[in-house]
């Protein structure tokens, strides 16, 4: 089942962390040790690190002596993680727009391509994987070795939103896409200034977005009278 | 020797990493989870998860049948620290200007009193473990647990870039101070514009002194021709 160029724990980690962000596994719901171990048929001191690796990407808390539970996404959350990302992309774009050649833009275009692609072929799951690579490509530029690991750890946070915002509201990967043409086109223009504010506003709305969602479904659980926990 | 209160694994990345932080564990050097274990007294599993908390904090790296070694401290390495660390603080800082109240601002005043004593003191180890609890100060304010996470995890590896400055140069101290003070000055004139320029000017400085001293000490290694590895 593992491939063996990342390490059994990122493996673990990675697993996890995916079922977390589709929202298989629930906020609060608990995450065993022992269970996840014998399950996937690795060790325990696997399984520990792999839980220490998604504590850090803010996937689960750990608490001591109570284990590790999903962690909830509140509207609080949502709006700080989408503030951090805003200023780290920020940085990343700005110092990218200062230090690119023309020529080294090609990738840019090809992604924005195949996203386009995959926004006219609803192929949501396709817009979704190649949304995260987008990223990747400014980080060369950025040469920040910082700041791509805070970005880094906050991305499965963030597949968290996103994949939700995606999921919420059929024009959502239309704004997606436009948000990563701007955010290119300011590029070409070599106008950080523009690229701050693109990066902004997209950011302000995605955000509002995915909160006002968690609040929505908070109310409707109130008004069931259901509420977990 | 360890206390209670923080994890078994938190206590031993804490010991270590005061140590690296220090210079008495120096850059390349390798960390060895048997021997840490067997001078602690504690299990290999603790000393593996202090590790990779250490990781976390850029202080070691941690390659795959190699081990643990001390990070190197490149000047590529402190200018891209104290890049990320300037956006993130400008952050805190800027939203606890919008968000403080007058009556809130006595811990911060009592923090630069005690500060200048150990300046005039010349308590270096005071004035180093003081100068750590400014950030936190912030906190609140700032309201942003990713903000808060992130500079968390960056500030071991401050640590060690501001305990180089302080002993570098004997007029530092009066620099951190100094920083301090504008800092402060800015929220009670509710100024976030001079904030961030206050914390660009200071970041940059100490930067380059670090940065400068550590590309001495380079060359110094090589007209020497004992260059370590």
């Amino acid at each position: 089942m593992f491939r063996a160029n990342a390490s059994l724990a990122e493996q673990i980690a990675q697993h996890l962390g995916e079922q977390i962000i589709r929202g298989e596994i629930i906020p609060g719901e608990r995450i065993q040790e022992l269970r996840i171990a014998s399950e996937l048929e690795v060790s325990r001191g696997s399984v520990r690190e792999a839980l220490l690796l998604l504590e850090r990407q803010h996937l689960i808390d750990i608490l001591p002596r109570r284990g590790a539970t999903v962690c909830e996404l509140s509207e609080h959350q949502v709006r700080s993680l989408y503030e951090i990302i805003q200023i780290l992309l920020g940085l990343v774009v700005r110092k990218t727009i200062r230090s690119i050649k023309e020529e080294e833009l090609d990738p840019f275009i090809e992604l924005i391509h195949h996203l386009q692609e995959q926004v006219t072929e609803k192929d949501l799951e396709g817009f979704f994987t190649n949304s995260f690579k987008f990223f990747g490509l400014f980080y060369p530029y950025a040469n920040n070795p910082y700041v791509e690991g805070a970005l880094t750890d906050l991305e499965p946070a963030l597949r968290r939103c996103y994949y939700m915002a995606i999921h919420l509201n059929d024009t959502e990967t239309k704004e997606c896409l436009a948000f990563f043409k701007a955010t290119v086109e300011t590029i070409f223009r070599r106008d950080p200034r523009s690229a701050l504010e693109i990066i902004r506003e997209f950011a302000e709305h995605q955000s509002a977005l995915v909160s006002e969602s968690i609040q929505r479904a908070r109310q409707i659980e109130a008004a069931w009278g259901r509420r977990r926990r």
